[in-house]
């Protein structure tokens, strides 16, 4: 231990320390690297991303298997830059070479759109005559444009600007005061901003104008509150704390608890990357992931009237979960012992930039993880659970999405999301009828229906990469009620469908069967069942893509189309919906539908990537006004004939007797939670918890 | 607070305490008055069940209107009795007068099983000479009866012994030590019990025999856990304290939380029973619920064997939720600062007994309940949230149930199960084919498919008794891509069909088009949406039931053939499978399809209960044995168009800023939370957390 912290020291002070896991993300000076590189060969750019191309996967299994002898994978940065004139390069810088091995110019795609991207568009819409004029017919005085703001999303696509000029789509808002919430005043007019030339190109104009709101503000900050009558005053402090010190380990970006491991990686799109997921069981470690990560999403909106339609983001393909991500506080987003991870990023100009506290990573009681009581002698066990979560917040313009990578002790991975923050709102005149397609959440204001649809990248490495996939379907089974089969009529079992090739595993959600997905090595047995071992997906929030077949929509985000598609593994297929996404006509579709293209590609026991579609529909309300409670949405991904019994059966119990303990009048195990205390209830019905604690029954 | 203490004192000393509030369930000594006022009557019986009869619900909603000064319903107790011969005696005493009220014979039905009941079998089995003689032939020695276990169930039905004569099965079990859990060794074979009798009636043997397994004990005791290498080491405490007390209020059995209010009541057969739910709305204390409880369950197996068809245990209904609920220990199933209520029912004498700590109600910190963050300028808002947790835990022989009401800040109500325990198993012999009708966890034991269906009851009290029900439906817009009512194909809407009778409102789930189902009172609107005020179920877990039209589980679990039935309020529609479910036939299905043969009754604009069927379908798996680690299920009521805006608005945040506070260099609101900590990693790679408290970005 001293001999450590001397090392850590040495490391300090000479600068230098230890070389990146393969997995990490890009360094601020790896950053820096690239674009000195790049910036010799070919002078000034703007740079939209350098981000770590992660290894050829073969190579990393290979070396994974024996990272102290076999020399690292090479480091190459991912570069996406833009040239003044607004011609776009996609390159590769060797890291280790010191050199560029790979430029190209890409013909008619656009880029993600930056957060710096997005901050000019403001400035430039409150400066432009036209814009001017529509906020004066709107209700806004010419001298107070000052108080005009707007939302830049990149265009989506619109058939009249194509996808060779770079732009985006103000949407527009207004705040009588600079703190009160500019989505209770949405005006009915979109300009279009040309990112090269930095000047509006157009603006949308309805038939039908809406004016300004002249409703009260609607606000959530602490002024207006107070105004209204104050916080509540009757919430008690809890404190969580671990007086031990916590649970987990962290070498590098590598963290090890409860027989988990996991490298937790970072990149400006998909935001958390979790890498080498493997289980110790029993000394044994097992793979069970190669990487998962939320990989594309899209948000549709479903009023018809234009330029609605355009109202669809892909907020990681065209903005990024990683660059939109908080900057998380301790004892505000984070509540307990908390372990954060910076993010290094580019900025336009070259330089990098860090997120400090962009991950967080902390423990949490998970109540209890088994138990069981002998009905005969109450003997019995009670044994609580603890889970550990990699944690990410984004915010996409108006919302706030929340990301929660849950390990269980169990052996499962569970996926939460918790979606917040503000409602995408338009402009309504009094009394207009929403026609169905949105809500009045409050005086002129109306919330657009749409959809959260996530898409789950899983790469399955289940004991090995040759994986396969099976639907999985409850099922009743065969012959009528009385038949010899099946006589009282109460048969029923797991029908178990083969994805042989790519064609068979374009599947949607049932929730009449309570359809799963098992991802399975076939190559070996669970010694108890006979059957494969598996990961199973359970996923209950799973809408169908509303918009239409053939719709906008449905041609840019294929990969919504369905629930589960499952492609053979390719390094090159990591982001569903292609990748540069803004722009994109849906002609052809980028992604899932181009990677399933041949139906007969083999996906039965090789190296397979599984792409879950999940989500909910959004209808909004008033509860969901002026911001939203969280609402949380959450799918499992379940040990199933994995193990050869309950992996969880050596945490240590709050509580384990036995019969012959019970008969002989002996010591049970009693490792019970200390800190736990009776709830004392006054005479006056307040309740405080000072009691003693006290573990009798 | 001097002045209540002494008054809390004086009750204690003259035994005077307040009347009860007409929701609590019977006291001991009210039990104890009802068994005396029948004895007097009715001379020596076997009382199976001794508990309140809940008022009439319009007296009750007057009497709630006025409590201070409208007279107290009656207290009346509900008595079901087993005489001598087994004469089934249902009976009403009220407690006021001291009088039967009500007392009827019941012809062909058979009150559910009480713990003594099931108590007694085991000894009798051990005893049957036939039973020894099996045993015998499953390979256990005669001389070792006193190995040998069973779990018996009610019959359920059985067309061969009918209902008139008090039957249970006993699944038997061997345990090689008195510490091996069982049900790695299951027998064959079924002896049927004789209630009255006492004695062993008939024994179903299988054609082929399977002899008891001799694979070694599977146990999760702790010596066993020791033999194998011990438990984890890893684990460092988690501390949840409330230094300051916790933030309820509690008045006789009312809650008080966060502008909740809610009385927690208790019966043998639902368990918690949670009444007059309301929320506190500026003032304005609005109704939600009048009542919500889980008021059935159903487990159906789907091996088509005989006798395996009987494997479908009604537990609350056959064997009662309240009955075989845990007495619950701090520290171990409860963590935190804990408020306990006790349950009291009546034993077989008629004695009344007490159940310490049934029900633990808590809170606990709930994770981010809102956040916003300006992407121009990073002002920014975090708020977390909190949630009380109303729970009890019941065991159902090898199985427990878990069972959590939670109360959110948002106004959501939420209720979460979680199962855990152990599988119900059956011998099989090596090698055998398990037919897909189940899984072989473990070697010779056989774990049957199974489902969990719950009835959950619950009565609307949206703003006023008189509600509707709509089914809502994410649906996509009229019109093909390209036409003038849908030109970009994008438009979708929420369908809602009103159940206007009983006959409409039979529904199932559907995955495609995310339904949830709205409670509403159409007789007030939203004043900014003009939609009806209501609550919204949404729940995901929602299996349709297995066995067949037709088969003896459909009939007699007839609540369970649809996910949602809505029927108009009646006092004596409490429990969806009849008032005595063992032993039924299905012929006639009790309870709900009774209380739905009239398909034209009215359910507009009226007082009504909505029956929800939801759970899941378990395919075992080795994972799940020896023991289960808790599989969670979950569903939520959530204020959709009930309150003008986000109800949770006042929660004081973690931490509040302006962007005039940001441009001016102003202080922002900051009431982080002060314990959590900061990890300090070690050069070892060990994480603990003695670092500084730290808010700094
Ligand atoms: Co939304
Ligand atoms: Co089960």
């Amino acid at each position: 231990m001293a001999l450590d912290r001397l090392k850590s020291v040495a490391q300090h002070v000479t600068g230098t320390s230890p070389p990146p896991h393969p997995f990490d993300p890009l360094s601020n000076q790896e950053i820096e690297s690239a674009v000195s590189v790049i910036r010799a060969a070919k002078g000034k750019l703007f740079y939209n991303a350098v981000t770590l191309r992660e290894p050829p996967k073969k190579e990393m299994l290979k070396w994974l298997e024996s990272p102290s002898t076999l020399p690292r994978p090479t480091r190459i940065a991912d570069i996406v830059a833009i040239a003044p004139g607004g011609k776009v390069f996609d390159g590769l810088v060797d890291l280790n070479a010191g050199k560029i091995v790979k430029w190209e110019q890409m013909e008619g795609v656009q880029p993600l759109i930056t957060m710096e991207d997005l901050q000019i568009v403001e400035h430039v819409v409150r400066k432009d005559p036209k814009v001017i004029e529509q906020c004066v017919i709107s209700g806004i005085p010419a001298d107070e444009m000052h108080k005009v703001y707007c939302d830049p999303w990149t265009i989506g696509y619109d058939h009249r600007f194509g996808s060779d000029v770079r732009l985006q789509q103000a949407l527009m808002y207004y705040r009588p005061h600079i703190d009160d919430s500019q989505y209770s005043f949405p005006l009915d007019f979109c300009p279009i901003f040309d990112a090269d030339k930095q000047e509006i190109i157009h603006i949308d104009i309805p038939e039908v104008r809406r004016p300004v709101s002249k409703a009260k503000p609607n606000n959530y900050h602490a002024a207006s509150i107070e105004a209204e009558g104050g916080y509540r005053t009757d919430i008690k402090p809890i404190n969580i704390t671990q007086p031990e010190g916590v649970s987990f380990k962290v070498e590098g970006r590598v963290i090890e608890w409860q027989n988990w491991s996991v490298h937790v990686g970072f990149n400006y799109k998909e935001g958390i990357v979790l890498n080498n997921i493997t289980y110790n069981d029993h000394g044994n470690i097992r793979p069970i992931f190669y990487r998962l990560s939320l990989a594309e999403m899209v948000v549709p909106y479903g009023n018809p009237e234009h330029p609605h339609q355009r109202k669809h983001a892909f907020d990681l393909g065209e903005y990024g979960g990683g660059y939109m991500t908080n900057s998380l506080s301790l004892g505000c987003d984070c509540k307990g012992a908390i372990h954060y991870m910076d993010a290094a990023f580019v900025n336009r100009a070259g330089e990098s930039t860090t997120i400090k506290n962009a991950i967080c990573i902390h423990e949490e009681d998970s109540g209890i993880l088994f138990k069981h009581t002998d009905f005969r002698d109450d003997s019995v066990v009670v044994t609580r659970g603890r889970k550990l979560i990699v944690s990410h917040i984004f915010t996409a313009a108006n919302y706030e999405y929340c990301v929660y990578w849950i390990f269980h002790q169990d052996g499962t991975v569970q996926l939460e999301i918790k979606l917040t923050g503000i409602l995408n709102t338009y402009a309504m005149l009094p009394g207009e009828d929403t026609k169905g397609w949105g809500t009045e959440v409050y005086p002129g204001v109306n919330a657009h229906n749409h959809q959260h649809l996530f898409c789950l990248r899983i790469d399955p490495n289940i004991d090995g990469p040759d994986n396969t996939v099976f639907q999985v379907d409850a099922a009743q089974g065969a012959g009528y009620v009385g038949s010899k089969e099946n006589p009282y009529g109460n048969a029923f079992y797991a029908k178990r469908t083969k994805y042989s090739k790519v064609s068979e595993a374009i599947s949607d959600y049932d929730g009449v069967t309570s359809r799963t997905w098992d991802m399975c090595n076939t190559n070996k047995l669970n010694p108890h069942s006979h059957k494969p071992v598996s990961y199973k997906l359970v996923s209950r929030e799973v809408p169908r893509l509303l918009p239409k077949e053939g719709s906008l929509v449905w041609k840019r985000a294929g990969f919504a189309r369905h629930a589960v598609h499952v492609t053979k593994y390719d390094d090159d297929q990591i982001l569903p919906a292609g990748r540069h996404v803004p722009q994109t006509s849906g002609e052809p579709s980028r992604g899932i539908p181009e990677w399933i293209a041949n139906g007969d590609a083999s996906i039965d026991n090789t190296d397979i990537v599984l792409w879950h579609t999940f989500g909910i529909t959004h209808f909004p309300a008033p509860e969901d006004f002026p911001v939203m409670p969280a609402e949380p949405m959450t799918l499992l991904l379940r040990p199933r004939n994995f193990f050869l019994r309950n992996p969880a059966l050596d945490v240590p119990p709050s509580y384990c007797s036995t019969p012959s303990q019970i008969l002989e009048g002996k010591q049970a195990l009693d490792l019970k939670d200390k800190a736990s205390k009776l709830v004392v209830v006054g005479g006056s019905g307040d309740a405080s918890a000072q009691g003693a604690s006290c573990c009798q029954k």
